[in-house]
């Protein structure tokens, strides 16, 4: 098995969910492994003079209209949530809990966010939202409450961001593929090609 | 004859660049013309709050790693001039004096600025050094000197930059095809099979 890829994502970012439907298989293809590692890009957009698309004068009329174009070349269901953007604290720390206990647990947990906030339209910003999600996979509320608001995964999530920060992650999606750094759900034609020839 | 493409770009962006070399052909495999627009896009990004990828932490370095490999992976010559961003102002204000009395001149001038400015890393910031290229298609050089600094065509420049704001640009390249916008050389694809589909 080669050395597995590093996915960083917001799962405020819609191009984060268009990357991931095809991430886990394009790697697969090359027997790789993905490690998927949410952030908050906010803090990122902080260190990088960036604001949110649907923030931003000009870009958010554009994000509208390519977002949803994006997904239907694709194939992948979408429907705007009607706030914009999503706060992703409690799904991100949630997800890091997880991981922590069961990765394909955590990995099936951030497709269901992803899927009900982007693929559905159910905004993800509450503990009440991502508690639903959650329970599908058997994880208890009260439990899911008390690890959001531990001291010990705010820290967790909060080390990510900055590591991924420090690593070079400015946007979602964000692929580092053994050290070659990817960003946007446009390159993942690239990442495909870099995987099948090891650069170019 | 459909409807032309419009082609929004920036000389001092690589994407731009990497964009020119490709639009007119696949416009003309559908049977369309292409009309090629330079603005500055400096005050594009102050009507969107983004600031140039040189410029901006973290964007930067990942700039200069993406531009080279997107240039090798379309085999474009590219070599990253030692001063960036370029200057455009005195390139774009030739183009649009060029496009006045003949196309086809404005429109070799702007591909020959590109090649020389990213395909071989001559700096075009300076009106010498754009005297130097325009001489190529029998500029002459007083002429050319008068033509940029002509309040005339200051002003042209000016309304051309504040057209494409109002018609939503906001980088470069920026491709419009009957309305619908396409924004990044990662989005040639797309306009492509909106040509060919109309639409999806």
């Amino acid at each position: 098995m080669n050395a597995p890829i590093d996915f960083y994502f917001e799962f405020a970012s819609p191009y984060g969910y268009l990357a991931s439907l095809k991430i886990d298989t394009i790697a697969a293809a090359y027997d790789r492994e993905v490690v998927w590692r949410p952030i908050m890009l906010g803090a990122a957009f902080k260190a990088s003079g960036s604001i949110p698309n649907v923030k931003a004068p000009l870009r958010a009329p554009y994000f509208f209209r390519d977002v949803p174009r994006s997904a239907r070349l694709m194939g992948a269901p979408l429907v705007m949530p009607a706030s914009l953007p999503m706060n992703s604290l409690t799904a991100s720390r949630a997800y890091w809990w997880l991981s922590a206990s069961d990765l394909d647990i955590a990995h099936g947990f951030a497709q269901a966010i992803f899927h009900a906030h982007w693929g559905l339209g159910r905004d993800m910003s509450t503990v009440e939202q991502v508690l639903e999600v959650a329970a599908e996979f058997g994880v208890g509320a009260e439990e899911l409450r008390a690890a959001v608001a531990d001291p010990v995964i705010k820290e967790r999530l909060k080390r990510e961001t900055d590591m991924a920060i420090e690593a070079g992650v400015f946007g979602s999606p964000f692929i580092v593929v053994d050290g070659e750094p990817f960003w946007g759900a446009d390159r993942l034609d690239q990442v495909e090609r870099w995987l099948a020839t090891g650069g170019w």
